[in-house]
């Protein structure tokens, strides 16, 4: 089995290390091995070929079996032409190579980091853990036609039965495993393509008796999240809304330095920090690498069935939290910080 | 000058009722006289008429100086064909039909109030008081073409320069009056209407040097409202993401019974609360009166230029907040709970 390397930009390099310290000591104590190739991609990539996803690139991920992706982008690459730029040219081009139609983005409140979330203890009186299943392939994002001229522009929201079943199918599964319960969020009292998907998501509840299906308007939905964030277990929505209402989820968490991801395709899969390239921290050591550690276990798991040792990566990110070991971003005051590579050190 | 009262559903009529005896008493002091005609709308015009939105309630609003609506909606009408609804046959078609490309939603966080809102005092350090500047009559709700089979729907997310150029002026006029800050919300990193919406209203931000310009991604922005909403000032943007991140906005407050809205066209304008019809609590004397009693303060201020009379109300206002009088959603526990028609005496 064989997993492309690309630690990208900002802090990407540095915490793709202390992943890599912790699958190695994964690997010895589970007796197995991963072929590992290191790639280009992002800003990185266009400083050294003039392209955020490079030939070579391309060739490695479409050869492996899984990504491990650390993070993309900088304000030195913010002004190049869109589709050069690391965030369309680099990620977006990935996802549309590997055909990641399927992300997954957890966002969870450790107990012992409740004061690291902007949402008052008031409304935080049980465990948030909820899980965006966001559509990723196709929506607004790549929907065609688009134009954009300097007197008018558009895109296309668009959605087929086929894309809503396929997105819908992945939520129940992931329910099934969890707590049970589906809400899955449009804007059907005003958009098309929101009645077609809420119309497909209730035939495909069907197959999963065992499941609750809700519905929520976009707007409710991002309004809900703030005022009682514990009602939701599988959030399911479109490319957009799930771009929003992801972020808005990590931010529950207080810090994005916690929260992994994964998107999935047919074949190969992509797996990423939730969190962006911070550049103001990045190469200082300040990072925290837990994301991206988690984002490995989310690959072991997923991609190359080792429960077992994505249970015991998990296990030892819970224990170092439970200790009270540090990173700048989840300390409160007079919590003693400890740098990226301790914080891997002692997973 | 007249105004048409539109009650609509729910808790709509018994907050009307608040608002017009605060009007009456308004007039009385400030020796002014309002013509006041009443007229039927959303669920409420179904139940008597069969249309949401029946000819003669177009005639009177179109006949008006400015429209003062109370909420609408609710269980019972939800099943009915889209544009026979409440929402969409209703209120949307009253957008429509006055031509409000204007929606301003302020969203402000009491002092006495800050443990109704969902978030931590360290997040509220300051005085949360932002203002949504929202796009109302074209993007995705109006934009053509949309289709819906049972096989595929989309919608049309389209904007003009000259649509972006007329709601980017109101943002910069209203940050002058308040501090001097507009983050403009797009999505420019991956959609062709943000990238123009975001060109225009930097050409705009041109004819106004006082103000500071930003911008931010509809998902990181999303993600600041919670994280950091003291960073705003006038929030502008278009009309979907306008709905998500005002409602968001909207429950920083805690509760929506606080919070006014006002939407603006050309010549009549509409002013109508925040929250919705809240059917559950409908009827009992427990809704608060407040979005709607400062819903009529907009309306006195931006209709009919009466800001001595919108200020008086809206000291009336700080004054029974800061006297620790309290409707069942604004609250704490210990507290004395007083009825809707309690509430509006004293204010
Ligand atoms: C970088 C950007 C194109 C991307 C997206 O919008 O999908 C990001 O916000 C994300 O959520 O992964
Ligand atoms: C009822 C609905 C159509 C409406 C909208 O989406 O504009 C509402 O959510 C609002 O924000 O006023």
């Amino acid at each position: 089995d064989k997993i492309a390397v690309l630690p990208g930009d900002g802090i990407g390099p540095e915490v793709m290390d202390e992943a890599l310290k912790v699958l190695h000591k994964t690997e010895e104590k589970f007796s197995f091995k991963l072929e590992i190739e290191k790639g280009l991609i992002g800003g990185a990539a266009i400083d050294a070929t003039g392209h955020p996803l490079p030939e070579e690139t391309q060739k490695l991920a479409l050869g492996s079996d899984a990504v491990l992706l650390g993070s993309i982008g900088g304000p030195k690459w913010d002004n190049l032409a869109p589709e050069l730029t690391p965030e369309l040219g680099g990620l977006l081009a990935l996802r549309k190579l590997l055909s990641l139609y399927i992300n997954l983005r957890p966002a969870v409140v450790y107990e012992e980091l409740k004061e690291s979330s902007p949402l008052s203890p008031k409304v935080l009186s049980g465990k948030v853990d909820l899980l965006t299943v966001r559509e990723l392939a196709h929506g607004i994002y790549f929907g065609q036609p688009k134009k954009l001229t300097d007197e008018e522009a558009f895109d296309t929201m668009i959605y087929t039965r086929e894309q809503v079943e396929q997105i819908a199918h992945v939520a129940f599964r992931q329910a099934k495993m969890r707590r049970g319960k589906v809400t899955s969020v449009d804007k059907a009292n005003v958009l098309s393509s929101s009645k077609l998907w809420r119309k497909v998501v209730i035939e495909v509840a069907k197959d999963y008796p065992e499941v609750t299906l809700e519905h929520m308007y976009v707007d409710n939905a991002a309004m809900q999240l703030m005022l009682n964030p514990l009602q939701f277990d599988v959030i399911l929505t479109s490319n957009l809304f799930g771009d929003i209402l992801s972020d808005e989820s990590a931010a529950i968490c207080g810090s994005l330095g916690m929260l992994p991801s994964a998107s999935l395709g047919a074949e190969i899969s992509l797996y990423e920090p939730a969190g962006g390239s911070a550049p103001d921290i990045a190469g200082q050591g300040k990072a925290n690498p837990i994301a991206q550690i988690l984002s490995l276990a989310m690959m072991l798991e997923t991609s190359f069935e080792k429960v077992e040792a994505a249970t015991a990566i998990r296990k030892a990110v819970d224990k170092v939290i439970a200790d009270g070991h540090r990173t700048g971003d989840i300390a409160k005051a007079g919590d003693e910080i400890i740098s990226t590579s301790s914080m891997g050190d002692l997973i």
